[in-house]
């Protein structure tokens, strides 16, 4: 499919409702539950996707819109929110998130972004240049990933629980080495 | 993670308003892409739900509960919402799932069931026997595993628009050979 501005903001205007709708007032022990080792729990799900609105998408689509002298964007700390959000509560992340991705995704709707600018590149740390275009797709893509991510670790909970389903139920050995 | 009955039902609780949030108003053509061949659209995956609350879960509990003389579930048709839902919106299908899911849940609730009653057996066509409470916990799994499905059909919309981003973003290549 290619890539189109408003159903991307449409998508992107939905994550925080459609996170909201899956994890608030989620029973204990099940926000903090993971895959194990690294792998993000629901609670740190949304506490990355806070991060990106705070460090990432935006910041580094204005890098390219200015650009400037230097267009290459700032490396992006995948564990920011570990330190960020100790002691915050999962509801509390979730308006969190809510407020920032509203005020986001109002912000890319005031660029009016033609083709043009659509077009226009930054620079990656890691990856090489980049479209602001590339950019906004894989925000939607990144979205998507994570909410993946928060079935995938809570259904994972259960793993042993579906007892014979278990072949059945794909989700339960996907990723069973954590992947980015 | 043990099962516990009034997570579990919880869960199964929020996935229509998860679903809805994620995809009423999603424009054309995401509701019907798929991730290729005969994998699942956003709206087979909500017709799959339905064709769950009306022939699988709900009817599957009652059998074991019954401890009749025949245990045995009845095969399950992953295909019978094709033909089912010809014609019929992506928007109409939520609320109809939302409704079935609900009167389903609160079935559930009533029964008020025991450990002894989720420790009871029925036969499943494929899998042998399995207890209620595996019926249970595998009713949520496939909640979950169905909307991490959805999530992903609508990654891989954007593969390609991406560009440099995709091997930051393992949804891209997940499930490249569909399974179960």
């Amino acid at each position: 499919m290619r890539f189109d501005l408003e159903h991307s903001a449409h998508i992107l205007s939905r994550t925080p409702g459609t996170l909201r709708a899956l994890l608030e007032e989620l029973p204990e022990p099940w926000p903090r539950a993971s895959e194990g080792g690294d792998t993000f729990s629901p609670f740190d799900v949304v506490g990355h996707l806070i991060d990106g609105e705070e460090t990432d998408w935006v910041v580094r689509a204005r890098i390219i819109l200015a650009q400037g002298s230097d267009s290459r964007f700032a490396p992006y700390d995948r564990f920011r929110h570990r330190a960020r959000n100790a002691g915050r509560s999962l509801d509390s992340l979730l308006t969190e998130f809510a407020q920032l991705r509203a005020d986001n995704v109002a912000l890319l709707r005031s660029w009016r972004l033609t083709p043009a600018s659509l077009g226009l590149s930054g620079v990656h740390p890691t990856l090489g240049p980049a479209t602001l275009q590339e950019l906004l797709a894989a925000w939607v893509v990144h979205d998507l990933g994570h909410l993946a991510q928060v079935a995938r670790a809570m259904a994972k909970q259960y793993r042993e629980a579906v007892g014979p389903w278990g072949p059945f139920l794909p989700i339960l050995t996907d990723h069973e080495l954590p992947r980015s």
